[in-house]
């Protein structure tokens, strides 16, 4: 094909993207600086229900650009969320990434007992300190995140709620929300790793302007 | 939390989340070997369009086991396609992961020439030979993928077509249907890698099973 019509540049395909987007959600609630983070979600997802469903905590963008440029390091429940993360503007925040679901230890420590890798990932990847949490898709990683922050081990900055699926997901949205943590949440069913890594590119974006 | 109600057991969250969508789906036209793939998809995505959007080509599912049983490489367009791939069941068929999208060389020569990297790493991933094509991301990349199987230079044995987006992306997956290449495809606007890496992680198991 290679038809000659087909747009080649990122730049512009991007550009077109988001125009089409504004265009077609109209009016919406989002501040200045929510809107791209949403419109960003939709335009990784193809679906407009993120408009609905994307919630965010009290001044949570302010929190998280802070712990951004505070270099706090970005935990991840997936290989696939923080594949989908910009290393270059994470290694220019000075942010470290980690993700600890395919460590070999974690595996066994999960099979032994007959628990979620997300879960023992999550218990890894605790160090007592500030960070920012990216839950893409295990509700069991969100309740383990949720259990440790009310026990004292952790102290988020930030953390995005976005697990995905029908056992759990829902629920755990919720328990998020009402533990009053710093949270941007995609409630419902719907969410994924994706959604996850785009709402920290897009968040990225913003430490980086503003 | 750690709620003692919330299931933590893989497999079982599994096999609810299929029950649960086998129920809502109800009839369907999919086969007993489709509607595995198309289960995943709503598994991954929480989103039943899906159901009405994939589409697969005459007897596409016969045409992907045997090349995953022939071990013939595996190519995608984006990291996050391949971070969703599950390694022990690719490495069990003997079938190689080709991502060359962040190749420094790569992403100059885009750079250079004003185009996405997906081109790029399409043309480069290219060696004249059969194989599997999972195109789940750039529009780009499936019109290059497209225009190469036309010249001869590529002979998928499938090419999974589940870009996202607004600018193309519906229209680079009906060029895709219209080549008679073998194909499977999720239709309209809704994509993405987290999609195109759980159809290749369905049809290694429908491999292992068969």
């Amino acid at each position: 094909m290679s038809a000659p019509d087909v747009i080649v540049n990122p730049l512009e395909i991007e550009a077109r993207s988001f125009a089409i987007i504004d265009g077609e959600v109209g009016e919406h609630a989002f501040d200045f600086r929510q809107w791209p983070v949403v419109r960003r979600i939709i335009h990784t997802t193809a679906d407009f229900d993120f408009v609905a469903n994307t919630v965010f905590s009290p001044q949570v963008i302010d929190k998280a650009l802070g712990a951004l440029r505070r270099g706090e390091p970005v935990y991840c429940d997936t290989a696939m969320v923080g594949a989908g993360i910009n290393k270059v503007r994470l290694a220019a925040l000075g942010c470290a990434l980690r993700c600890h679901v395919a460590d070999p230890d974690v595996a066994a420590a999960a099979r032994a007992a007959g628990v979620t890798r997300s879960i023992m990932a999550m218990r890894k990847g605790i160090d007592g300190g500030c960070g920012i949490f990216l839950v893409g898709n295990a509700p069991t990683a969100l309740y383990e995140l949720l259990h440790q922050a009310r026990a004292g081990a952790i102290k988020p900055s930030l953390v995005v709620g976005v697990p995905v699926g029908f056992v759990g997901a829902a629920e755990s949205k919720e328990a998020l929300l009402e533990s009053r943590l710093p949270s941007i949440v995609c409630r419902g069913r719907k969410g994924g790793s994706a959604i996850a890594a785009t709402i920290l590119n897009a968040l990225m974006i913003l430490a980086e302007e503003a």
